[in-house]
């Protein structure tokens, strides 16, 4: 059986995504990328455009499992505050979708892509193209973070790590 | 010409709200309360409640304006990621309704009711209570400061203050 797992690392300018497939063990990306939003639009504007394009995708790939970015504690207030607001909207959206959410922080996904929780960006990079048999390494950075929050909601055992 | 204003005070456990009437400078209150969230759900359930709450809210009393407290810069980090996801979500659902938004600092609020920034919220609410003649002092809290907010974003003079 096979199961779909959307990665979401949320953000106001930028909210980055990663579709992975899992069917016996085996792992495939079936998309990645990142939901951009203009800068000099209203906040509600914004919002509503990552919205939209989150509630395209989900309809699109139909996720059996979301696996978001657990907000980490150790940011200011007003990164905590903006992130907050893609956050909740990114939540919104997976609800009324019906996908289940699982959480993970940033060290728990580089523990499971990395066997390493304080590894740096690209050794996560370099094992998420990898693990995911990509022909360059992924980018745009919270793309490539998505990704391996998907990698890391698969469960799978990965080799070489 | 009549105008309608929507005060909101977003938050997860409760998201206070008060709408107003301004019509030829007199302010009337049409309701105000607190869309409440049950703790033990998980998050995704309780902004999905505070998104129907709300867009039942503003299908039924169609505001020309809502006016929505601002993230206040002193709070602590979690207290800004959970409010910050609640007040994404209130955006949305407004921004959905096309309902044009305006926000206002505590302090801004207290300025316009109370002429004062560090107004007590005893004070607040008193004037609050003067100001729509209501028969006792707007409860909760929450509810209190959403319909502050939206006498904050009616412009009206306020006699007394």
């Amino acid at each position: 059986m096979s199961k779909i797992i959307l990665g979401i690392d949320p953000g106001i300018a930028d909210t980055g995504f990663g579709v992975i497939k899992v069917e016996r063990g085996k792992i495939t990306c079936l998309t990645y990328g990142s939901i951009k939003t203009p800068k000099k639009t209203e906040l509600s504007d914004r919002l509503e455009t990552l919205y939209q394009d989150l509630d395209s995708l989900l309809k699109r790939y139909h996720p059996d499992l979301a696996s978001v970015e657990q907000l980490f504690f150790n940011t200011n207030v007003t990164t905590a505050l903006t992130v907050g607001q893609a956050r909740g909207v990114a939540l919104l959206a997976l609800k009324q979708n019906k996908v289940p959410i699982v959480n993970f922080t940033p060290s728990q996904v580089k523990s499971s892509v990395c066997s390493y929780g304080k590894a740096p960006k690209l050794q996560v990079q370099k094992m998420v193209k990898s693990i995911l048999k990509l022909e360059k390494l992924p980018q745009p950075d919270d793309a490539a973070d998505a990704l391996a929050l998907a990698i890391c909601a698969s469960g799978a055992r990965l080799e070489g790590c």
